[in-house]
């Protein structure tokens, strides 16, 4: 299978599950490299960028993680694999708009993926399902070590690991988790939370990274500070951060069925309502209303469908993916009509919720480990 | 059974069938008559009122039409009984805001209603449901000529009869007919017509009447002229019309399920999806839906469903008629939980639209005949 077989075909990894995977969608750390004596790929002319990817590709390729992943130039995608890595949040937007003189590898688990000449000559990135940034901390620093030993990095003994931008000097970290929190929308308590987040030297995002929507009421916490810090310390941080967000999510949610249950089902019920009967929806929409059947499904109103449906769901109906099924060209209104069709047959044997509740929220027995 | 526990029952007219109820929902006549000699309703004092109640009342209860009809003083009603006569359409909010001095006789089948001391003495109204503006001016005419026979009609020889407002004098008839025309409002052809309409003398007004909005895409077409032309005339000038609005409709319905059936089982499908699974809704949303609902069997999407449920869901969910069923006051928000907690009980049975429509829609079968 070769990657636009395997970008064709279902998306394997929104099926993994992880802890508290409720709240947490995802984790990730990413670790920004640089060789030596090159310039960085902003300032690079084209073949010196070509001579920097020639020099990361095999000693990525050559590691044992990466023994059957994929290999490629960037000119080697088309535009709609570049979509679809991006609506899987394995490469950046800025990295889907580049072609030859930047690559990628990527494991076939999508846990690893590394960015060849994106800002950074390397942009090494572990994913893991769920609450796992210590996991995903420890893959990537297996990788990287084994990276360095092949690599002659650029580093400066006083400032750490160069790079591009400023923001990534010194360690080159970025530790984020994607965050479903609709609770915290819903009883309108966010933008508190988000200020005291920021407060602790941490950014949170919309789904896409810097600059984007909070589409489907997830949001991207991360690390800001990647110097004078140990990398350990970043992500203990960011780790008891997460936990005390998992906690305000799960009481909101606790709060919500209690004191305003009725706001809570018409939201949910509504959102069941369009997702199983439109016929023509958009990708935005879907997502909003994907959140609030998420919401649903934890908190019991939907016994016996499983929150991977949402998840898949919340894959498949992007534009790109969308468009993989379809050998001609689909306008915006095209994809409208068969996004709906998708979401009708997929949601056809799911029953109305039940509005009370069948089974109690596990917001007591599913408090984060620490 | 008094006419308190009369207006706390079902209501019975709803489920009553008649020519053409695709599209026209109800046929109304009323004729505005006025005792010789004495003040219109707005200029007379209090005991003058009280005099023309006094005479009207018995004149009308004595019809043989009237043998089983209640017969009340307005300030026998509740403001409760009041709201529920209005939202069924047999009195105007006009004529709900008047207490003693003012009267209402109303029979059973609700077709026959007669307002005593609204803007007029007399305010005589035939009621049917479907395409019968016919029939129900043969009606109040017999009705018409028996009063004539007891009291003492304020009439001209060269003006007619006169009324307290020169839009009624000569005839004193005002000919409507409820349209149900949700194809023309989705296809955005609604305001042309509504002008056609008017250029032919007809008056194209919302649900409540005169200032009112068109809830629910129905809309009350009546005559606007009652001097210089026979009461037959006029019905059959509006006969005609009414014919070919509800072939511009049908057709309409036609076309848009031939050119975009997606818009239309989409907003189908959307407002069966809310009506189904909403857990609060308002009054104007409710009759908004229920509209596309109604449009939804008369195409065919639900098989099964008789479009007799929506009528009376159309009834039951404005606010007098739930507040009804329960003891307390209710607050808006209160009802707004309650009508959808109805709704969502009524669709229980309900199966998600059928979009590949189970039949073809009666358009060609359907004529209107003239």
């Amino acid at each position: 299978m070769n990657i636009h077989e395997f970008l064709a075909s279902p998306p394997e990894a929104s099926k993994r599950t992880g802890p508290h995977d409720r709240i947490v969608l995802s984790s990730r750390v990413r670790l920004a490299r640089n060789l030596r004596g090159m310039s960085f790929p902003g300032w690079a002319k084209k073949p010196e960028r070509i001579k920097a990817l020639e020099t990361v590709r095999p000693a990525v390729e050559s590691l044992e993680q990466m023994s059957e992943a994929f290999s490629e130039s960037m000119d080697n995608l088309t535009a709609l694999d570049k979509q679809i890595l991006v609506e899987r949040h394995l490469i950046s937007r800025e990295h889907a708009a580049k072609n030859a003189g930047s690559g990628l590898v990527l494991n076939r688990e999508e846990s690893l993926c590394v960015m060849i000449n994106e800002e950074d000559h390397l942009r090494m990135q572990s994913l893991r399902p769920g609450l796992q940034i210590k996991e995903a901390w420890q893959a990537i620093d297996q990788i990287d070590s084994l990276v360095e030993k092949k690599l002659d990095y650029a580093f400066s003994p006083t400032l750490g690991y160069l790079t591009a931008c400023p923001t990534n000097l010194g360690t080159g970290i970025r530790v984020s988790a994607m965050l479903h929190l609709p609770a915290l929308v819903i009883s309108e308590q966010i933008n508190q939370i988000i200020q005291a987040v920021n407060k602790l030297g941490l950014a949170v995002r919309g789904l896409y990274g810097e600059g984007t929507e909070a589409l489907g009421n997830v949001f991207q916490v991360s690390n800001q500070m990647t110097l004078g810090e140990l990398e350990t310390d970043i992500v203990e941080r960011l780790n008891k951060v997460l936990a005390q967000l998992i906690e305000h999510e799960e009481n909101g949610r606790a709060s919500l069925l209690e004191n305003k249950p009725k706001v809570v089902f018409n939201q949910i019920g509504r959102a069941y309502g369009i997702l199983a009967n439109a016929h023509s929806i958009s990708s935005k929409e879907t997502m909003n209303l994907l959140s609030l059947f998420r919401l649903g499904i934890d908190l019991g109103l939907f016994p016996g469908t499983a929150r991977s449906l949402v998840d898949e769901l919340f894959l498949i109906t992007q534009p790109a993916h969308l468009q993989r099924n379809y050998s001609e060209k689909l306008s915006a209104d095209e994809r409208d009509l068969l996004r709906s069709d998708m979401l009708r047959e997929r949601l056809r044997s799911v029953s109305r919720p039940h509005t009370v509740p069948a089974t109690p929220t596990s917001s007591k027995l599913d408090k984060p480990t620490e």
